[in-house]
């Protein structure tokens, strides 16, 4: 089964893209969040959002869900791993807590919005040896082993609960969760939760292990996993041009892979609601077009 | 008096460059049409403006006019015949049915929409030489003769009456209406209405009297005035670079002239309520940006 179109992103952008593909009767599979975007869904108030004045992030955010939901739209809850450019469509490789797999589309829309903390020190330098991004897809190399999962959301507690199954034992650090006061309900109990502390930089020790740095100590593993909800777009995307932080596109959110598109704030400032999605509609119009001519 | 921002249009471009420049707290003119946009206005059902789902034209315009004005945007109902680079500020010969008037804005946003019908054979050849865009402009130059109005809109009837106090004889071709069921209410009776002629070309007799070739007569007199509401852009700014019948614009919505950007179908494909509001926001913050670095 090949869909006609992978959305990646349920902000704004990903949102907008998939109810005009609806709309042009398009087969298309939407990866992200039941909850759309944690940032719009935070926003205070929202002035400028043309038609819908002075409106809560959170208000705005049920009607962006109502609308794709009364449209079809149905967000399935997998996270992106990587998307392979395959000549005429796209593998993409997604996990959810039942692990990883496959999907393919025939154009993608990358909408994920802007990684919004800095790799760490040494991130970069270890991501493939020793450093992952993925604790579902890469938890049976850990078997028998010890981990630590730096994590930037409570959407990946089920995720560390996958790996302590196959894992000895698992450090959590829940950087979005300052404090021990509410406990995080995890399945298994060799998972140790690090409250607290700030991760600071990643590197190996002699032996090959993998030493995290915080703000008060440093915790000796197997290996460090990072879990954020947007990963850079050239670690999503191999091949794929950015500018920086952001993905280089036309005027047609075009990128310089063919039947590839992107939309919202991963193309660049101003990070406003209503841009994204504007930039959304014209990404799906211009994978319809892309479609057509194929 | 000079103004921030001049943002000519009031379609979904317009209002929301508008409202996000008042969230900015910028000092503006917004020129265009209480009514926002015909096009908006006559749309059956719009299914992909993310957040208000299966609505009305009709209904979709009062929302947007209504977030306008409750932002305190107010539209002045001032038609831009020509907008001149100063340098360091703009020049906008604006006019209604009082007459002509200049105004001084430090950036410009071109909100315009998409000229609906393409330049009569002829219109560009005599432009400024027999043709011109504005009968409020120009109607002194029509004392004791006789003048042609090629109208695309009713809303032009008031600038034939201005022409008419002047003119000794006015023709009245209106584009919009066929048939002569119902009058248009003049205050001059020498206003002759041509209905149900469509006009075909313009040419200039040996005499130098202009001619009007319509798909049943020739109408000759002193000087044609062609009324739409869309003037293709680059007649509207001098020295403005375009492709087609579109503003050339950046990501940022910046055209070749510094200080004036562009937003909405004007700008290019696709033409889409969402994708013409994002771009006016875009180019708003890029007239803020503009503004506080010069």
């Amino acid at each position: 089964m090949r869909y006609d179109t992978a959305v990646i992103g349920t902000g704004p952008a990903g949102l907008e893209a998939a109810i005009t593909l609806k709309v042009r009767n398009k087969n298309i599979i939407v990866l992200g969040s039941k909850a759309s975007s944690e940032k719009v869904e935070k926003s205070h108030v929202i002035d400028n959002y043309l038609g819908i004045p002075h409106v809560k992030g959170s208000d705005l955010t049920k009607e962006f869900l109502s609308h794709a939901s009364s449209m079809g739209v149905e967000i399935t809850e997998l996270r992106a791993n990587t998307v392979y450019a395959m000549g005429d469509y796209f593998a993409i490789s997604a996990s959810d807590e039942n692990g990883e797999q496959m999907l393919e589309a025939s154009t993608v829309i990358l909408a994920t919005g802007v990684v919004q903390t800095k790799a760490l020190p040494g991130e970069d330098e270890f991501l493939g040896r020793g450093v992952s991004y993925c604790a579902t897809c890469d938890a049976a190399l850990y078997r028998g082993k010890s981990a630590v999962v730096v994590s930037y959301s409570d959407e990946y507690e089920s995720e560390a609960d996958f790996l302590a199954e196959m894992a000895e034992k698992v450090y959590y650090l829940p950087v979005y969760k300052a404090l021990a006061g509410e406990d995080i309900a995890f399945k298994h109990d060799n998972i140790e939760i690090i409250f607290g502390e700030k991760p600071v930089s990643i590197s190996q020790n002699e032996d090959k292990k993998m030493s995290l740095t915080t703000d008060k100590e440093q915790i000796v593993s197997d290996g460090i996993f990072i879990l954020r909800s947007a990963v850079a777009p050239d670690k999503l995307v191999p091949g794929l041009e950015t500018e920086g932080a952001h993905i280089k596109v036309d005027r047609k959110m075009a990128t310089n892979l063919p039947g590839l598109f992107a939309a919202g704030d991963v193309t660049g400032t101003p990070y406003q609601l209503i841009k994204a999605a504007g930039e959304g509609n014209v990404a799906a119009l211009s994978a319809v077009e892309y479609m057509s001519k194929a």
